[in-house]
């Protein structure tokens, strides 16, 4: 039995239904910043990350940093690239285009590649092509665009940028799918991934979590000019990590301790199993969600099946059914989804996050509720599949 | 009786005790943070802040940002300066010098006016001559450096800068000052104040907050250049403030709905009596350490009472006494305080924070058990007054 009390499920590509140990972590006593027991529990919240994300190498750079998923861009627009530097985007939706609109902040010149037709995503010739007309500093992928429910594929990616532009640097930003889809971030060779704690991880939002290879960190130290950031700087916050990790009070900006407490709550947890067995758990709850979609006539958003992400559906409404009568009557029954945020086509669709407990805790039905509820939904609308 | 287990005091500047019901919020179940129940909450905190700043100035604009107190400083470089122009930091310790580091990352070209000792603060007359010397965009003051418990006066400082050069915008760190000392936005005609969400506020961190008056948004929106950053912009933020408030669903990037409902809860319970009476009941605190710490035969760092700040106090070591032997002893009797920070005197002092429920909730003990451990430490040290 939860010990919160009833409530909507929520269904949203994050923040997502949370467990009851990681809300509660949220409530801890008031710890110093600096104390002994806060620092063995942050110490021991950024080595998880490192196998969170599967690496082993030791000249990659975790940080955790009180802010919004969005502040990862910063990190890496602000650290990475000097103003007047090339960036190749692979944009597959409106994250996809944030992304680009931050490296503009900080005046990096942008090179954006979209997909053919909203769904889609850019191919890997188009990318070979740029990457040969180009040099790019960096070359930026929306592992999983929340707008789309589009999953870009990384590993043959990181593979033409390696062989057509070594120097480049790869990262990801992996907000929503970083502890639900696979990533391999020595294997793949990647050179940063950026993501939140609210979605698959199955935290609370508040935290800005990332990971840097050591590549991209000489590539921090060889920079001609200095990053005009100062909250988002690497220069302020790396010493603090390296010291936090091996349990040494350190001081910049003042972490939250509840919601360090909640992380290391929440990766306890998703490391007591082998990491394996936690996407094949995405997949297959993703997979029945994706059969009952199709069963009910309705088409996805994102167009192939292999561009579809695990942790969530974005799912085309049938013309007769408009998303501010359907989700109300999902209201109705207990279940809260998303409207759609992708500006060509944001009234046509409905966005169901699937993430964390919502599909690992086999105690909870929430899946099973969040497709009956769709199905009279449609119904009660006066749809027929 | 608090719902909270056993554990050491926490009185150190920042992060401080929690009230019960504050922790409470932060496991609150998860919501979407674009949906009715979270906007209402959000808005209606948003709506507090005008009071707990004291403004009734409907151009005035409050944000509330996920991130550590440090934030503020880059949201005020970042949009209200732009490179190459002139501010004035008057500096009273760390913190002041950590704002003057953030404007040069910024670009901003900074003048720093620091006290003739560590303990004072720059004096009107200074100022004054600096006003005069040269064009300011923007004076910056500590309200109360948290390094060395000095409090900066604002209300003459202000008449001051209105009357030598009131184009000139006046911004205040009330980090370590708002909700425990008085800060009249409108009456001192102030343009900003920056603070964050675990001190006096009485809310874990993870939060920044601030205010910005008219003129401050104006002199943003008349930039010639934009502003060189993403996360902490004016732009991308202020639709997001202003719909929030107006219990508009709105998104940019997504705020933590837990750290929303605790900032809440501490807002409710801080309004719901008159500011004057929290700020005469801090300052009588204040009074009563100040006047045992005097009475220990021991001097504080702020060497004029009148720059002594009320929600902190940093007090010098005996020569005999060290700190890494006194805060041991504290803790055994179940206080912690914090060691120096500032590098001229480090080893030299110690921290003693006496903020939100540790002296506004009558049924706790926290100062006595304070003031107690700190005088049977001392003697432990060897030490007699």
């Amino acid at each position: 039995m939860s010990s919160q009390p009833e409530h909507p499920t929520l269904l949203i590509p994050g923040p997502i239904e949370f467990d009851d140990d990681v809300l509660q972590s949220m409530s801890h006593y008031s710890e110093s910043h600096v104390g002994p027991g806060f620092v063995a529990t942050f110490g021991d919240t950024i080595s998880m990350l490192r196998k969170l994300f599967q690496t082993t190498d030791p000249s990659a750079q975790p940080f955790v940093i009180s802010g919004s998923g969005t502040l990862g861009w910063d990190i890496v627009a602000a650290n990475l690239v000097e103003a007047g530097e090339d960036v190749l985007v692979l944009s597959t939706g409106y994250f996809g285009d944030g992304f680009a609109d931050c490296f503009e902040a900080y005046g990096a010149k942008v090179t954006k590649l979209t997909p053919d037709a909203v769904g889609g995503r850019p191919q890997l010739p188009q990318i070979e092509e740029a990457l040969k007309a180009k040099k790019y500093k960096m070359v930026t992928v929306t592992h999983v665009d929340t707008s789309t429910g589009v999953l870009s594929e990384l590993k043959n990616l990181s593979e033409l940028v390696k062989r057509v532009s070594p120097e480049t640097l790869l990262v990801v930003d992996g907000v929503c799918s970083v502890a639900c889809e696979e990533i391999q971030f020595d294997a793949w060779k990647l050179d940063g991934v950026v993501t939140a704690s609210q979605k698959a991880i199955g935290c609370p939002a508040g935290l800005s979590i990332s990971m840097f290879s050591g590549k991209a960190i000489e590539a921090y130290k060889a920079r001609k000019t200095p990053p005009a950031t100062y909250f988002a700087s690497f220069k302020n916050w790396m010493p603090i990590m390296q010291n936090y990790e091996a349990k040494k009070p350190s001081y910049f900006a003042t972490p939250s301790p509840q919601l360090i407490h909640a992380l290391h709550t929440a990766l306890t947890q998703i490391l007591a199993k082998p990491l394996s067995e936690r996407f094949s758990t995405h997949r297959e709850a993703s997979d029945r969600i994706k059969k009952a979609v199709a069963d009910l006539g309705l088409k996805q958003v994102a167009s192939k099946p292999e561009d579809q992400a695990h942790g969530m559906t974005a799912i085309y409404l049938p013309e007769s059914v408009k998303a501010t009568d359907l989700l109300p009557k999902l209201a109705k029954a207990g279940v809260v989804w998303a409207g759609g945020i992708h500006k060509e086509i944001a009234p046509k669709y409905v966005r169901f996050g699937h993430m964390g407990v919502s599909v690992t805790d086999p105690a909870r039905k929430d899946i099973e509720k969040a497709l009956n509820a769709l199905s009279n939904g449609l119904t009660e609308c006066g749809y027929k599949a």
